[in-house]
């Protein structure tokens, strides 16, 4: 594990990108088609915004972030052959928003993302069209830049509370692939890891679409840091080895009393990391969450196919007609959760309170940055 | 739910056997091979024991009871070849037993049978070789036929514990495909429909190999028994939404204070199930528990190849060379299971004395059989 450790890159140096822009305002989005991973490496160049709508759907982009940041940038391109009035654009903006905003229901990021392009489609109303266009896209510029910066200062927050040696286990992917930075969750890990701590992951497969073992394992590996596949269903025994130091998560909508809708199976390790004492952290920015919810109850969770779970990766594994429930989150109430780390600070204890308090105080600056 | 329990069949005519004996005393075994299930029925002639040991190694014959029963067998088919005096068959069956039990280490129902089928041959070291040849295979069968009674005994003691609509969360196979009967947990199921009690049953797909989705899922609408597939971490939301009425699992071995060994992941579902406040059910035979060891600790814990993890069902899912943890079985504590229930009664609170108690009890007889 030292060894690998001592490999391990800076974490402002970014690993892989899950989206990218090119060129200017006539521009594209470059997307990583992360259902092909790890077996290929696939990128989608959108030039038209029902791309966009398709790859959130399939989840050839995901993670909460990378999502907002996907329909930030579906925007934009809806303007792209566009001509006419701002008005005119505006209108466009607007039927784009309410578009990407089908794509996909629980992660409230896209919602977010989508609302801030559209209050600042309203702010540039009188502007000329092609300011209208460029001032958009620097809006999409900015969200990525802040959401880079956020995960920056979530690994900041969360690397501190790992002790020098540490086991972490993780659950879906929450790293550079999910966001537009180093990740949330991994972004810890990466953070902990250039600060010289030693950390080990093992990391959930996370069934049905096994972002753990496609994604998470793939993005550990390329940045050099030790880790070990499981089993979704291994983590009970893994625990009760005391193997584990810290679970850590990421997440894709928090209520205001804190309440964290995350991939399916989340709910389930964070029952078992409280049996086994240990600290069950949820890391996530400030755009994860939804202070108009006052309870996780309220946060509508996405079905998926039944094949989904039938077929892991298309390959037929169980009767073609049996019956099969595909929820793609589940809630893990706030009772449950150690802390809440985001970019402005640790949550702690898991509060209404605490959650309005951190959320409400200025980002903070480190030193060294 | 009513129509599929409308046309269940009668839990003595069994859905599928998973071995038989083919003919007299020098006949052969045939292995139906699990890993096959669901998309092909392949059946196994064994006539040489090493194709015995390679289908218990390969799980194409699988199930504490099952493999109890094919070990059994695999003693008889031994014995297939070889000529000359009673004592040179005595060593054979020695040799014999020696190295199936190395075949899997978890499931004490191999060690079970294999001691049995070697006390019979001492009893028989006096008699001609073909009464010996004979007499073991009739205590082969015997232990088949001892295996179906007592799955329709756990049966029937399982199903009284059931309310009359009920919705069961089961893991890994207990069904028929398991055992010489009706299956263990499974039966519970098939005996409580036979008996118009409306239940559906939640089926783990249970990774890594999959027996859940491959096996029980097959069982149960061959059966004609309505069930829904979840993938293992989908248990806690399923919980959460209070779904459930009772978890009910097999085990491989149980010690004498009631730690049971049972397919990974077992024990998160005790954690849940306890969580929740839902009955914990284990159901086995007699021949599951060994007394010898006090605590479940002290059970030996099978660690398979690292690539029923990464590729399951042989499609690679994850780097290839990403390392992999990859424990057949969990032990749960005697303290989360609510019962276990065995042929001879439901052990309840399930303690060292009282698991004692029951098992000294003779086998009850049920008024109708």
């Amino acid at each position: 594990m030292s060894d690998a450790a001592a490999t391990a890159k800076r974490p402002d140096i970014l690993p892989v990108e899950p989206l990218r822009w090119v060129g200017e305002v006539d521009g594209y989005l470059r997307i990583l088609d992360q259902t092909r991973l790890p077996s290929c490496e696939v990128w989608i160049d959108c030039v038209d915004v029902s791309v966009v709508w398709e790859a959130i759907r399939s989840l050839r982009v995901r993670g909460a972030p990378a999502i907002g940041l996907a329909a930030a940038y579906g925007v934009c391109l809806s303007l792209r052959s566009a001509c006419g009035s701002t008005a005119g654009l505006c209108q466009i903006v607007n039927r784009a928003a309410e578009y990407l905003s089908t794509a996909r229901p629980t992660a409230v990021n896209l919602f977010w993302a989508l609302s801030r392009m559209r209050r600042r489609a309203v702010q540039l109303a009188e502007a000329p069209p092609e300011v209208f266009r460029q001032k958009l896209l620097e809006e999409a510029f900015a969200i990525h830049q802040e959401d880079r910066r956020m995960c920056e200062a979530i690994g900041r927050w969360g690397a501190s509370l790992l002790p020098e040696h540490a086991c972490v286990l993780t659950h879906c992917n929450t790293g550079a692939l999910a966001t537009g930075g180093i990740g949330t969750a991994l972004g810890i890990v990466y953070t902990a890891v250039a600060s010289k701590k030693k950390i080990h992951v093992y990391v959930d497969e996370t069934r049905p679409l096994l972002q753990g073992a496609r994604l998470t394992a793939w993005e550990l590996m390329r940045w050099g840091i030790s880790c070990t596949l499981i089993c979704d269903s291994m983590a009970g025994a893994l625990l009760a080895r005391k193997k584990i130091d810290a679970v850590i998560v990421g997440a894709d909508r928090i209520a205001a009393r804190g309440d964290t809708a995350n991939k399916i199976g989340t709910y389930g390790l964070a029952v078992l990391a409280r049996h086994h004492g240990v600290p069950f952290y949820v890391a996530a920015p400030s755009s994860t969450f939804d202070l108009s919810l006052d309870s996780g109850q309220r946060i509508p969770i996405e079905e998926r196919h039944p094949d989904e779970v039938r077929s892991p990766q298309g390959v037929l594994f169980a009767p073609a007609d049996v019956p099969a429930w595909n929820p793609a989150f589940d809630v893990t109430p706030a009772e449950l959760i150690t802390a809440i780390i985001c970019e402005k600070g640790v949550i702690c204890p898991v509060t209404k309170e605490r959650i309005a308090e951190v959320l409400e105080s200025p980002m903070p600056q480190f030193a060294g940055k």
